[in-house]
């Protein structure tokens, strides 16, 4: 398929290459220039990317990207032909892609939102899983693109519902992590074996993808960014905000932002989200050794 | 092994049975008399119980039953005797388990501290698995009942450090389901199908034992207690003073806890503590087809 990819960040590199190596025409465009992808074209703005594209994929850092790529000037609405896709693998506002969608329809254009899981490594081996929201024969339609990138997809409604589930995803590996650096900062005070902890969860019911992933790290106090704490941050600020408008409460993810808000006043938002625990640690008053107070 | 087993709930009841069944010689006793467990003696009190015993096993509600039943009135206490080694499985203090021990030391006596994990079906299949503090020649003494009423132990340090694990693997179950529940609730607000969200849950890293094992009851709206809301919170109070004396910090847990005091305040004690999710849907104006608003 003749596909334009816009945003060519860690994870949208990975897929515009996978897509290239699929044999798919693609031309790709990056807010920052300088970015390629070998075997792709490379269009100045987005207008020029979509020219002529049967699918237009974003993979950016927020709603008002993905509105001004959309929308501003030089935006894919200049190039829009009736029947093209847009798909959007951004995680962004649910409302804001509704709204998105109903603007592009009356000008016979379909949107899907597909927002991912599966992190960087996922993206290299094309083994993403996506969480999908659109018409299922326009989901149809892009079943060879999402193969090329993903593992797996799952539909999960109509437009605007692939967001939804993003967040609600998203907030449960925030409240895993949350207990899990709750729990070993408690243990640790009162002298347990952090390494025996782990090895405790991981024998019972307490076990959890998102423990099994990050533990290795945190036992090693390595807090370099594999999903850095300012993305969470944003995702979480997104997530409440979703919430207010659907007049929903989330008291524990409210206080998870609080966290979040004292971690980047302290300096760590480049950090891993799993720098959290430090903030714990500090009001404990644990002393990590080798680390500075 | 010679061995008193006092407190028959539905944990206590099973493993005494694992413990007869095994071949050891057991003298049960229950706080509210009429309770046996075939081929076991009966007590009438817990000094009688422990008279003659070479091991006293406790399983019992909270830290005032454990203190009155080893220090109360025909407690323990009186039939003492230099060798002895009391386990402790309930879940109660840890700074008042480390107390109960010094205490019982000076008699020449060992204490053990073995919360376990594995719900009624693990005692009842001898499948538990113990957090275990105390020395280690005294754990080694008690193997053979560890192996007659569980699957594994983790030694977690010096007595009291059982007592620690336990309330921070609490803690993270309590979070992991917030988090699902919270999930579930905006989720469900925003459209997204309940039962594709748990699919798509399983199928990556948001995956957890807790959710795994919890998701089929709330799918089927089931909030018949497994673990009831009334003991998760007594577990979460219990974990925040211990939180307290130990100067830690757990924010999140401090907001689930508030939430459980509503859960109570409407009624839910007795059950499972899966029905906090109910709050949350009601709060979010979620009407479930066949429930009462």
């Amino acid at each position: 398929m003749r596909v334009a990819f816009l945003g060519l960040g860690i994870m949208g590199h990975a897929m515009a290459a996978n897509l290239v190596k699929a044999g798919h025409e693609v031309t790709v465009w990056n807010r920052t220039p300088g970015k390629m992808v070998e075997g792709a074209g490379i269009a100045p703005n987005p207008a020029a990317a979509a020219q002529g594209a049967e699918v237009v994929w974003l993979c950016v850092s927020d709603t008002a990207a993905v509105e001004k790529i959309l929308f501003g000037a030089d935006g894919v609405e200049q190039s829009l032909t009736e029947g093209m896709i847009i798909a959007d693998s951004s995680t962004i506002s649910p409302s804001a892609t509704v709204k998105f969608a109903e603007k592009l329809r009356s000008k016979g254009v379909s949107y899907v939102d597909a927002p991912m899981t599966g992190s960087k490594i996922g993206a290299a081996n094309a083994a993403l899983i996506f969480m999908v929201g659109g018409e299922v024969a326009v989901i149809e339609r892009l079943n060879p693109l999402f193969e090329a990138m993903g593992k797996k997809i799952f539909r999960m409604g109509e437009t605007g519902k692939g967001q939804a589930t993003k967040l609600a995803m998203n907030l449960q590996i925030a409240l895993i992590f949350e207990g899990f650096a709750e729990a070993l900062t408690l243990a640790t005070k009162l002298g347990v074996d952090p390494r025996q902890l782990v090895s405790l969860i991981e024998a019972t019911m307490v076990r959890s993808g998102v423990v099994e992933y990050k533990a290795p790290f945190v036992l090693q106090r390595d807090f370099t960014p594999n999903f850095p704490l300012r993305l969470m941050h944003k995702d979480i600020r997104l997530t409440l905000e979703a919430a207010k408008e659907a007049r929903v409460k989330l008291p524990a993810l409210e206080t998870v932002e609080e966290i979040y808000d004292l971690a980047t006043e302290e300096g760590h938002r480049d950090l891993d989200y799993a720098a959290t625990l430090t903030l714990l640690e500090k009001w404990a008053g644990i002393q990590v050794k080798g680390e500075a107070a």
